[in-house]
């Protein structure tokens, strides 16, 4: 199955997501047809060299052998191409070597990068982190030696957080970090799932590890954030001696199997600081921030490339007579047509939910005027964790959608639809799991400024709601969004009103019921857009628009109840009682 | 992971969906010890046999080698001693050897099997289907020298429906059956996807398979329905030469590596006509209905054991402050909780729809009164497609919830959560696809007797719902099951109002929304079973029919809304228009 770059729709989701006249405030000059022509370029780049790599990715994988970790076949060349090409350096800072666009065109670029090929993109993906971080808090000489390098692709960079005991809690991080009396740290520890943290992709590997200085206090006020590189660098940028630190194993896993997955040892391997003393969980949040919305791309990317092969499968297949197709394709089966359409509308959704994300947080840096700046801010920090879940959750339901499609053959592995269900599993996990986004969402983010960020983008989709309204084939959905709006205004007065367990206990329904919401508007906004076109494709996403809502909207008034019935029943049962 | 068999919770499933008085027509003395001994020994088999062989039956599987397949490492010794054990002969009637127990006894028991390993379970499985269809349609030399080693389990069976052009579409069958001149024929053809079509497990293999003879009719109703056998049978029922049939190849797959999933080619194949000519497909719908209910059997089973690893995995595994667990253990923190609150409260859920579906079919075949007969069998067939599919839904989303929980741990094979989630996978595919239940409900059980099969179970639910609403305690789940109900009524009577693509288009919603609504009856019996109990265990029974009232049921409106949206939407979006 080949994989088709999602042009069009992701340059009208940027042009639609960017419409509010926020992206002009970031970038003034950009045109469309520069975004069109990113857009066109990479899209063929992720066709013809990562997309044809992805299943030789999951069937033979990356290998561990003698301690070194070698990239799955082809996956290094390709790496090779996407740095020649000046992938790697899109979005990055011109003063470090980066072409400076924007952020959220950088984020559509992502996604068909990853629904080319999901276990290369996470490569360069940790990359952007280790930039955002570097270009952030970095020393001089880190500015100066590594940075760029990164920027440009010629090296690599990893998060090097989890440890056995510290996954979601990273006040247990246990790796040491001792002075070694030069200015510089000698770190001692193990890692645990870090992405590709050895490959021989490319020349040296830049590690951002979480480790606390031997007199450091405890929990998450001791940790520090440092800067390990697989090879030593020298003061002139060559590269030196192997530094003190190794893959110990690569893991077994369900999907992304091109991606290696590593225990990694630091045994006494030099360091250098990043940022300030124990203020490293503060600063790996940059990264983590970036990577979270990068993530939830991925949820989109997956979800698209599942789609279109379910797309392409159901033109084809025959079965029995079809309703809406005399060959009996069994894309004129109402049941399978309704099962695509709405896969469509919820990937439409979820990459207007991290676009638009993606936007607000160039906004939020560039953006000449102080008070949009800090307003774009806000709504990013609350769109964050949302469009990491709600996204990700997207798409192993939209994987898995799209192996039923497939009948049998989609249990088969050659079909190739079941790798996309083994791959989007682990998007809902990493770099947070959607567990710790509703957490999140529901702890800091729905609370920001007494819950006014929420209450404005509450008003705004109200603002929306009243033109679908009166927009002719767009009144129902309308109503629905209407009522759904109301559903999570109602949702948020009680999160607010209920701090501790009640409000945990419903964190997941919570920000399932804001991210149906958020892309309900969303598509609602798309099929605004359109709203005079006649052309199949343009009505199509007002159709989107009304089935999402009647599939989707219309269950937010019973979601909401599920958020707001509080902790009592989940609080009294005991693990044995269910069996444990 | 060990496996723990549910006895208790089977046990309560089955007396309280027994309780309707229906049960007792049929097995009138039968005794809940001897429901219970059944159980603890079935279970005992299941957690030492067949758990233990679950992952190597993974990680190894079924093997083809020179046209033969190997089963799984351990399988064939287990299933010799699962045979030995009589677990084949459960529900058979005693005329042909088997112990006359109560075919609902008999789906709880192989919950448990295929709980503990469902690649194992489909091998019985499917010869349970071959005994029905000899039993109700075989000649007397098959019910004298075949019928009895099926029962016994010395041989095993096999469905052989599909072909690479003939799927969901059963008309497309192509396999010719040639008279032989002395009353019997020769098979030619290919099957794919045959379950555990050849295997080095028992000594004779018997297929039962869906072929048409030369001047047949074209379409379903010239197809009819032969038994080959893997080594012929002589007249004294000894084995005899090899049959002209053997397996081409196993299909490497997602999941279920454990069972041999088989290419069956048909090379001149000696067969026995079953049943008459050109009445095939009516005579296979006798395996299929079971079968089907099996498979919703196997969703609840893949659901319970992938519950039962996150429960465990909640306890020990330790991270951060948990609200209600001072150790830290992730079963304290709020959010985790409520999954598997969630999880349980599904799982119960949907063993009670397929266990009352089991006993509604013991009732429909063996009730003294004629009246109650035909009443429980229209109910039998109104629940088999929410039966079937419902319960696989859960089975998917249960184990992906199972994974969630275990963070990255779960997306490493060795933890076996990845198992359960591809395992679970096949279960909305095969013995039809969760779309055919769906358009099965829609389009022929909803409307029996002019929906007055669905007029009568609304009834007895809003009954259920009134007692609910003045229980203590149990009012807010009486209060949503009214509203589901009401709601499935709503959908059901726009169903019955709209043929064609539109209820087509909203027939798998409508089955969501008819197994969620069933699935909150079957809880708040449950719940008002146990009124008066103090323990733990007995309590938890309500909560989770509250938890299931507030995330499940209280979206029952919302969903009913999506399923009269109509098909005008559908109809419309050209493949084109979305991307292909």
């Amino acid at each position: 199955m080949t994989f088709r770059a999602p042009v069009r729709d992701l340059a009208f989701a940027l042009k639609t997501v960017g419409h509010s006249a926020l992206m002009s405030q970031a970038f003034p000059d950009l045109d469309e047809d520069t975004v069109v022509a990113v857009l066109e370029a990479a899209g063929s780049f992720t066709e013809s060299e990562l997309a044809p790599l992805n299943r030789k990715g999951d069937t033979e994988g990356a290998k561990y052998a003698n301690g070194k970790v070698t990239a799955a076949p082809g996956f290094a060349a390709a790496y090779q191409a996407f740095v020649a090409g000046g992938w790697n350096s899109l979005s990055a800072d011109p003063e470090h070597g980066g072409q400076g666009l924007t952020g959220a065109l950088g984020l559509a670029v992502f996604e068909m990068v990853h629904a080319a090929n999901m276990a290369f993109g996470l490569c360069p993906m940790l990359t952007q982190g280790a930039i955002e971080a570097l270009a952030l808090h970095g020393t001089e000489r880190q500015k100066r030696l590594v940075l760029p390098k990164l920027v440009s692709g010629e090296w690599t960079g990893t998060m090097n957080l989890t440890e056995p005991q510290a996954g979601s809690d990273l006040a247990a991080v246990a790796t040491r970090a001792e002075p070694d009396g030069q200015g510089g740290y000698r770190l001692h520890g193990q890692k645990i799932f870090i992405t590709w943290g050895d490959h021989d992709a490319a020349d040296n590997i830049c590690h951002l590890v979480l480790a606390r200085l031997p007199d450091a206090p405890p929990g998450v006020k001791g940790i520090s954030l440092f800067l390990a590189t697989k090879r030593l660098v020298d003061e002139d940028g060559a590269l030196g001696d192997p530094n003190d630190l190794r893959a110990g194993s690569i893991e077994h896993k369900l999907g992304i199997h091109g991606s290696p997955t590593c225990v990694m040892l630091f045994e006494g391997a030099q360091a250098e600081l990043v940022g300030e003393l124990n203020n490293g969980i503060a600063h790996m949040f940059v990264m983590m921030n970036a990577a979270r919305l990068q993530v939830g791309v991925q949820g989109v990317a997956i979800a698209e490339r599942a789609f279109q092969q379910a797309l392409a499968f159901s033109q084809e297949r025959k079965q029995g007579r079809a309703a809406w197709a005399p060959d009996g394709a069994i894309y004129g089966h109402p049941d399978i047509r309704r099962s695509l359409l709405l896969m469509k509308a919820k990937i439409e959704a979820a990459r207007a939910i991290c676009l638009s994300t993606g936007v607000l947080n160039d906004v939020a840096r560039l953006a000449t005027d102080e008070a949009a700046r800090a307003v774009a801010k806000a709504r990013a920090e609350l769109f964050t964790p949302i469009a990491k879940a709600w996204s990700t959750d997207v798409g192993v339901e939209v994987a898995s959608m799209g192996v039923q499609i497939h009948g049998g053959m989609g249990f088969i592995e050659e079909t190739g639809a079941a790798q996309h269900y083994r791959d989007a599993r682990i998007a809902p996990i990493y770099e947070g799991t959607n567990g710790i986004q509703a957490i999140d969402l529901v702890g800091r983010k729905a609370p920001m400024e007494n819950g006014g960020v929420m209450d404005a983008l509450a008003a705004e989709m109200h603002d929306t709601a009243r033109t679908l309204a009166g927009s002719p084939g767009l009144e129902a959905v309308g109503a629905r969004l209407e009522a759904g709006v109301a559903a999570l205004e109602r949702a948020t007065d009680w999160i607010l009103a209920n701090k501790g367990p009640n409000a945990l206990s419903g964190a997941t329904p919570y920000l399932k019921l804001a991210g149906d919401v958020l892309g309900g508007w969303m598509l609602g906004l798309q099929a605004l857009a359109l709203v005079d076109a006649t052309d199949d494709w343009s009505m199509s996403k007002a159709a989107l628009a009304r089935v999402y809502a009647a599939q989707v909207l219309a269950q937010a008034p019973g979601l909401a109840e599920g958020v707001m019935e509080g902790a009592a029943d989940y609080e009294a049962v005991s693990a044995h009682a269910l069996g444990g």
